[in-house]
């Protein structure tokens, strides 16, 4: 029984369409790095330098050799550096792995308008590989970085609901973010950057399920290559849908319950996504941020014996629990998303660094024992930078109520504060004089005449 | 306000579960290929000849060359052979080309039980690359290609609704097939391949937005080369989630709006998959074959001039007109996704073979006027191999109703029929006599020493 007829449609009528993803790459390709308003090309320095601190420290991660003896045994051979080794590597390959270098701490920097994304991994890893397949200036790669924020933050927000999808936004807004990013750096024109962005958005993947296991920072770095490659074929005229964001099958449709297509140009040239990043004065997921200032707050008033707490009460946005609720972490990976681990090792340590979710610290009896006495309360009305905690012990229940985690953008962290993140982190890997010639290099990165220049200091 | 209240769980207390995806992987990375059935085997060699046929075919598809230019700027070099090409990649840059190159012509295999997929583009691209990574014997790769088609269908039974998200099968399940694949290939554990099986499925991607351009066949490419970095990550130890698939944040719910885990392990060692693999007659989306069998059926009865049409009616399955509604196709890729042109070019050419969908048959003008006359009804009760097609012209209505379209499960092509269409795909890019060589070194492909031999001869 035929329920149904179609034919071709009338010719020579084309439906009105609004062509957002094609109307925002003609913006990408198009803009002047050199008009870039001074607080975009200020904000892409702090991005930078960093990332290149969470990458120098995250190098000498135990995830990191069984990366590259793939790599060896991938036999992948080229010009491109690997952060803090003396080695290189395909373009390719070498995005792969920088990108999972700088996110395998959870470290680096977050945007949360809207989403939730670690930008300068994808990012700053896919440019960092292209930059070695020619002569590229500082200020071609602030414009490239900026266009990435533009990318990822917005596609995110044409998609609502994608985060709750059970997608890694770093692995699906990241390969986003670095396609258009390499594809503004390598000087694309509006056609062909449309392409790139058709071609990340369908390699766009990485799942939420692999938290706490060595492919959540493995998003990150096929991020980047996804990126690095979607420039290069795009550049070559390898072509995609012109409508991959808003297309009926697009992203927005097949990746989130929500559409908004609206979101990729809205404010487009005014409102700067970047001059919305956030970065991490502490070493693991950031929604736990606002309850680490709490704890270490009241550790700093004084006056309490860990061995007598009877207990700890937390209250949170719902989103922590739901990314942080690892009641008894393993691993120094899993214990970066244990809200329980986060509040008892910040109190007992009095800091949320590296150190604090090693694998040694994951297992210690002491921390063991205080974050099984924490508990969790959930919050609807607060937001994801806000946390209450109390600690009750035979002398009563003492509490903090933090506003806005340190690090956000309603409590941002000086350039001061993140040049001392930047020199304790890349003090590890490359020692302080180096450390602090890069910081500098990076402080004035605009006037760069070749990125080359940076990476031989972080080789 | 607080709303609810958690707590750490009680601990040693682990909930019971079902981990299908650990027991699929243990399966799989335990049987002994010996113990194969012949009938396994058998569908194996054929899988292989006919994949190979449309690769040399697709080797000199117009799309290939760009691929190549941006492998070279990529600056791609390695052990890793491109079919038909004397040129050696990396194995990542081998296995994303070989893909391409396998799936362009869109005249690859496609499996249809509860899926689409075509299987062999991702899962041979990554094992032939894997092969010049070492020595593996013709029956290793037999069994690593079963193994492929064990990951790739069934985990798409696991997710049923997954097709209808907006993905392109090929691209996501493709990914699960080779990273199985490879890891079998691999020789890994059952704990690593399931870390094979993660990573994997954490990459996988490709949306149906893409079709009718260059990134369709892309799609395949980069499957294959996400299970050759899958497979060579997890046996150094990268590890994954080892509920990817059932995981709440696993494959099948992010992918799906349904999940079935246990179509991972019902009937596996008993129901091989690959059994249930079909090839295409026709060079075009598979969903139009039984339409095209009817077309060249009334051709043949003869007495009907073509420029004397008045109206072809068609009726078919609904995924037809979802898939291939294309109405006016511009290019030759575009028109293997249009309904029309394939009814239009099969009548008046008798065949739909590579020549029918090239850019000058889309664009000529006695096809773009039969194409134009074509109507399509829809029939729920219709399989996706049925078809009936009816051509009116003063003389009356031709009619022909096709049951099973040639190539599939239920009518399926003899040795024979595989074997000419595999000379005829190969003499293009090989020549006669190789490509008779080759033939015969993949009707024993079970007792070849070594899989690089079957390699030197496609190159």
């Amino acid at each position: 029984m035929a329920s149904s007829s179609t034919a071709a449609p009338e010719y020579g009528v084309e439906p009105l369409r609004l062509n957002v993803s094609r109307d925002f790459c003609a913006f990408i390709a198009g803009f002047k790095a050199e008009d870039l308003p001074d607080a975009v090309v200020h904000e892409s320095r702090r991005g930078v330098l960093d990332w290149i601190g969470c990458a120098l420290a995250g190098s000498r991660h135990p995830t990191i050799p069984k990366l590259l003896a793939a790599m060896g045994a991938l036999g992948s051979a080229g010009r491109a550096s690997v952060i803090a080794h003396d080695l290189k590597l395909g373009h390719i390959e070498a995005a792969i792995v920088n990108g999972q270098i700088g996110h395998v701490l959870d470290y680096d920097d977050t945007h949360m308008d809207g989403v939730v994304l670690h930008t300068s991994s994808p990012v700053l890893a896919a440019l960092l590989s292209v930059a070695e397949s020619g002569s590229f200036s500082g200020l071609d790669l602030v414009a490239a970085y900026a266009a990435g924020f533009e990318a990822g933050v917005r596609v995110g927000k044409a998609s609502p609901g994608h985060h709750d999808g059970g997608w890694h936004l770093t692995g699906t807004l990241g390969t986003i973010a670095a396609g258009v990013a390499v594809g503004r750096m390598l000087g694309l024109d509006a056609a062909r950057l449309t392409y790139a962005l058709g071609i990340a958005a369908t390699q766009a993947a990485g799942m939420q399920q692999n938290r706490g296991t060595m492919s959540k920072s493995f998003h990150a770095g096929k991020a980047a290559s996804n990126g690095v490659l979607a420039g290069f074929l795009a550049r070559e005229g390898v072509d995609s849908s012109d409508e991959i964001i808003e297309g009926k099958r697009g992203f927005s449709r097949t990746f989130s319950s929500g559409s908004k297509p609206e979101a990729l140009l809205d404010g487009l040239g005014r409102d700067w996504q970047i001059l919305r990043n956030g970065y991490k004065p502490y070493a693991c997921g950031i929604v736990v941020h606002p309850l680490i200032d709490g704890m270490i707050a009241l550790r700093r008033r004084g006056g309490i014996d860990p061995a007598r707490i009877e207990r700890v009460e937390i209250t949170v946005n719902p989103a922590a629990v739901r990314i942080t609720g690892v009641a008894e972490p393993k691993t120094g990976l899993q214990s970066k998303f244990s809200i329980y681990h986060s509040a008892a090792v910040s109190f007992l340590d009095g800091d949320a660094g590296i150190a604090q979710y090693s694998d040694a610290r994951a297992l210690a009896p002491e921390v063991v024992e205080l974050r099984r006495k924490v508990r969790v309360s959930i919050d609807e009305g607060f937001r994801r930078d806000e946390a209450r905690v109390a600690v009750v012990d035979a002398g009563g229940r003492h509490e903090a109520h933090v506003e806005h985690a340190g690090g956000t953008v309603d409590n941002p962290m000086s350039d001061a504060a993140l040049e001392d993140k930047f020199l304790a982190n890349a003090e590890m890997a490359v020692g302080g004089a180096r450390a602090r010639e890069i910081a500098e290099t990076v402080w004035r990165l605009e006037r760069l005449p070749d990125v080359r220049e940076l990476l031989r200091l972080c080789s």
